[in-house]
């Protein structure tokens, strides 16, 4: 299996991307010539700590690091003041220093948490990344969005604040779940639609490989990923413009896990859904030729990923995201694809549209 | 009275400085101009506010702006998580988004807290200081420190956020206590000693009028720190190096503080003791010429400044620093002035020094 490694030049900082099988291994090296930390918090939760802690902490003793496991419990629910507050107390104890640093192993949950933690500890410290779901890895290690969920809405709180390095090592791969992986393919396809065709056909001539896991497949589609990622976070990095292209399909996705109060669906499936909801919108008034639109259901049928929308009625949708709208601008606004690889601005639609393409996707009235 | 008006150029964005009488009632034009809002959280204290929140009110609802008014209590107590949640949710409830803005009316502890909010808030938000102490004129309202206290140590957490906009009108200075407004003159001899003789030489040629509080010498010494404070944090916005020279007579106010519980002491009286400390150490091995330190020492005395500690313990004093140490560097360190109106990096000074310089400056044994 190829490996790969490239840096991502941000003004303030850059990140080192490290892929490559078993490259979990060199977590204490890495970190120890990234940050120079010889000290750091480790950062992870009751799903990931039982099966990578020790090995994580094995590397990083190896480089001479003192290790401060931190364990949190898995799940979104551990995003929370609670939890923050936690983890500042542990950094205090330990203590970090802003010449130690944060390693967070885990999802997005795990990084994010994490990650803010290290953005707000002695006003900003530096944090390693090491991704253990395909969703964090392709997405949200890198790019540099940390934070927190209040109880009225998803990641209200944050702070931008890159990963000094981020390690991606595939072979952790084979203790998510299925189910997991599959929704974190989601992503991958959705970086392929609204930013890079090339990617999203890479996704057609592999989809029965990634469909059943297989780790060269997968890989392949994390590097790829990864590049198309950076491409457009280093031209955006405070999400002002471009960045938004990779919201394409998250406004029904946000409100599909709001009205379902983020039980039975997960994430990456939100988007699947999220994503056949914005196209069939971009067929209508963006011009997206109606054959792109079938391709990107075929896909996501092949990956075994849901494009309709399960047990959620319309109104509950609609109220879900008139209060998401709230945090940015004042309108619903969905990204849109004039044509495949490409996203524009994100668009406020009328309240009729949104209707029709809820209906479209499977809402109940 | 002359007004001033700067731009502070940051790599990320710059902040506008406007300095003058009455400009408080310029509040909403400015914000609206500066940063496009038309809401925003006004988050005051239970001193300022009742003085001074009704005229920014109606400031900010002349350009048109709705206002959602935030009161804490006053005091350092109000830097803590739980006011820092509560903050959160006010903004959640308003709702602030990124096109509005969050506006902090009062000293010190205001800018801290909502500045901090402000930068976490959605990622980051914009922020408008407004300082009503001179120790905040002068020197916290820019800069873009932010941050909140642990129970174990203060501005433990927190984030660089520069504001969009600082507002500083001398004429609230006519409420401030004359203890406040002293205590506010020992930063602004501070920033003379270390960085700029000439704005040392115009604290002690109009010592008798800054002590007095005559508004045009505070005007112009205000104008000046500013402009002195510009040029340091534009060469180290964040704080690795030239910056730390704003720390002389930190390392002992810090622990000063501390010692005493934040009780009978202000901050600024704590710095005036602990640069009478430094500039002893910057004789003793730094060359500091005798005669530089003598008219520190007669600069504040003649603004009513504290000298020597009152009623603590050199034992004390040592248990606080190295906890203190602890979160930037491992070693206890001390800015030294080897000149006037120059300082050095931080520099690791030995035990038996440091007791030495505690005992010189009336600590107990």
């Amino acid at each position: 299996m190829p490996s790969s490694r490239f840096t991502i030049p941000f003004p303030a900082a850059s990140t080192r991307v490290r892929i490559a099988r078993e490259a979990l291994a060199h977590l204490g090296r890495e970190t120890r010539r990234t940050t120079g930390a010889t000290r750091v918090a480790l950062v992870t939760d009751t799903h990931v700590g039982p099966l990578y802690a020790a090995a994580a902490c094995r590397a990083l003793a190896r480089a001479g690091i003192e290790t401060h496991l931190v364990t949190v419990p898995a799940g979104e629910r551990s995003k929370r003041i609670e939890r923050l507050a936690g983890l500042w107390r542990r950094f205090d104890r330990a203590p970090i220093t802003r010449a130690d640093a944060v390693v967070a192993l885990g999802g997005g949950v795990v990084g994010d948490l994490a990650g803010f933690a290290a953005a707000t500890w002695l006003r900003g410290v530096p944090w390693v990344g090491v991704p253990t779901s395909l969703l964090a890895m392709v997405d949200s290690a890198i790019g540099g969005k940390t934070g927190i969920d209040l109880a009225s809405g998803k990641n209200l709180v944050g702070a931008f604040h890159q990963p000094a390095l981020v390690i991606v090592d595939p072979a952790v791969l084979a203790t998510l779940p299925a189910r997991h992986r599959r929704a974190g393919l989601a992503e991958v396809v959705k970086m392929g639609f609204a930013c890079d065709a090339a990617l999203f056909r890479f996704c057609e001539r592999h989809a029965a490989a990634l469909a059943a896991g297989r780790p060269a497949a997968l890989a392949a589609a994390i590097t790829r990923s990864l590049r198309v990622k950076t491409r457009v976070v280093t031209r955006d990095e405070r999400d002002r413009g471009p960045r938004s292209a990779l919201n394409f399909g998250h406004t029904l996705a946000h409100a599909y896990e709001t009205a379902r109060g983020y039980r039975g669906v997960l994430h990456g499936e939100a988007v699947a859904v999220g994503m056949c909801a914005a196209a069939r919108l971009s067929v209508r008034i963006a011009g997206l030729d109606p054959g792109a639109w079938r391709r990107l259901e075929r896909l996501l049928a092949t990956l075994g990923l849901p494009r309709r929308l399960d047990r959620v009625r319309a109104t509950a949708l609609e109220h879900a995201m008139r209060h998401d709208k709230k945090r940015g601008t004042r309108d619903t606004r969905w990204v849109l694809t004039p044509r495949m690889g490409h996203a524009s601005v994100p668009q406020p639609i009328t309240t009729r549209l949104v209707r029709a393409t809820l209906l479209d996707v499977g809402a109940r009235i």
